[in-house]
């Protein structure tokens, strides 16, 4: 029974994932392949598509649809790799498909450093107050006055609640600031901390109480589970700023309103308890938090990076070797 | 005749400028000398002052008082050194002053890191879009969608317009994103350039047209008046960022308003051609531009790299040797 690729990105995807000839390159790399140019009509169309071709690899960007729970065992019996270019999976595969065999990947770690990018741009943003001013300057006409405090980071204790690809992609971008960078997450050995010249903290209360900026790039698991709570959030020094651009449910979000709202802490967000953002979610309108609609990841023009990614894992698949990341069951769990 | 000097700073400087012991130390550095703490109530209480110390020394805030113009030949004889811990002195002495033999300094570089800073701010800020970002989230309860475009700050071409001491401290905070760093100015030896592992661009145009990201941290002299215009500004490929930390009458500012209301050009801006900015002007509700109220200098917490910085320049003085950076006549002529 014969077997052919499939690629299904829409023109915009072909843009900026595909951009500079990758899509060529793509094309090569895993022909015969079919490109599936623009969004899928219906599901029976997508159906239709998958038992004509029968792929033993897709490669799809955000217009693929969902794979039919029989995609495996009747439409697509070839089927072995659903190579995905962004990032959250739980609505295209289920549990199940995983457990059957299914390999599936995603942009992985290939967007790690435009993540510790945005976690710079808003410490940064925090300790000038630049959602401050920008509402001073652009809606209300006004100039500095003499009392306005604003911080810099050279120098300043930073501390992580995380160490893994984001905060190490984030530890290089701090460094022409300041040396004083610690970071905590549960059972990482000490050569890695010592590795990127970072000081252990020994728990979640020591890296809140010592540090001025702190910075969630944690993974979510259920344990962690609103593990940032008004105590630890107070608990940060005067002057103090917190940032988040892992997930939401890391912080107690209620609790940190009513510290948003009581203190002076400087607060810059990515991500939130629950998305999109309720129009009126009281976080909304409090200038000392900087608000941004979950962009951290890839920019539009660093998509090519999970493209190129994407095509490593790609050439892998292809040698027989194992696959950078791929989502296993338990990954597939805890993903949102 | 006896010569007290004199330390004019208010309590606020005091926190800021002077403090973790800095005061002390400056006190018993310049000894004999009077801490003059608080605003001085009147001119006629200043003359006064000058003439029961009649100082060699006068260290001052943003609180001390312009000097006489009789201060040298009558009030205080003994005046030599006016230290100034902040930055601009024209509205504290007069040319003839210096003229006169009376040595002024000011913050001069300690500030240079906090600008850079400020600098990359406002690169990051544009290319993620933070003040759209701001507007969007904070005012209209939005949240984002797909064709937002964002941009990364990782392999861009940065052009600096300008290649002192701001520009040298920020070739450091951008290299961890990228190495593709010209920069152009008048007269600047090839080996400084190499030295910073920057490229030369060999004329403004040429430095325009060739970056994703420009930043102006050039130094404004008469014939640097509006040299950025219309055609330089336009010249800056799609999707580009410009910045200006450096002086807004380097920039033609109403073709830079036409530019910034007719293309999607990214601007960020902590200086303008007239400061405090109109309440009304043109710039305020762009939201493709970011403005700052001229804060780009030394955030609050680091005012005391620039006492460190006066301090040296005392230890010099004390010991004869020449001062760092003097205020001539030639540099307070181009001040602002």
């Amino acid at each position: 029974m014969s077997s052919t690729n499939l690629i299904v990105v829409n023109q915009s995807e072909i843009e900026t994932f595909l951009r500079e000839g990758r899509l060529a390159k793509l094309e090569r790399l895993i022909a015969p392949c079919r490109l599936v140019s623009g969004d899928i009509a219906s599901s029976s169309d997508w159906e239709t598509l998958l038992r004509e071709a029968n792929p033993e690899i897709i490669v799809g960007g955000w217009s693929v649809p969902p794979l039919p729970e029989n995609a495996m065992t009747e439409l697509a019996p070839a089927l072995r790799y659903l190579c995905y270019l962004p990032g959250s999976v739980r609505h295209l595969v289920s549990r199940e498909q995983i457990e059957a065999g299914l390999l599936v990947t995603n942009w992985g770690n290939s967007i790690s450093r435009t993540i510790s990018e945005c976690a710079l741009l808003l410490t940064l943003s925090c300790m000038r107050r630049v959602t401050y001013w920008a509402h001073e300057m652009h809606d209300k006409g006004q100039w500095k006055v003499h009392d306005t405090e604003t911080l810099s980071l050279f120098d300043r204790r930073v501390g992580l609640h995380g160490f893994g690809a984001i905060a190490k992609a984030l530890v290089p971008l701090l460094k022409p600031f300041t040396s004083r960078i610690s970071a905590y997450t549960d059972g990482m050995p000490d050569e890695v901390y010592e590795e990127y010249g970072v000081t252990k903290a020994n728990n979640l209360k020591e890296l809140f109480a010592n540090n001025d900026v702190i910075i969630e790039v944690e993974a979510l698991t259920p344990s962690r589970h609103k593990v940032i709570d008004e105590a630890l959030l107070r608990s940060i020094p005067e002057g103090g700023v917190f940032i988040n651009v892992a997930r939401g449910a890391l912080v107690d979000e209620e609790a940190l309103v009513r510290v948003v709202k009581s203190t002076e802490l400087q607060v810059g967000l990515d991500v939130f308890a629950s998305e999109p953002l309720a129009e009126n979610h009281p976080l909304r309108g409090c200038r000392n938090v900087t608000l941004l609609p979950h962009i951290s990841g890839p920019t539009t023009d660093r998509r090519c990076d999970a493209a190129d990614y994407a095509m490593e894992n790609l050439k892998r698949y292809l040698n027989g070797e194992p696959v950078v990341a791929p989502i296993s069951c338990e990954v597939f769990d805890r993903s949102t």
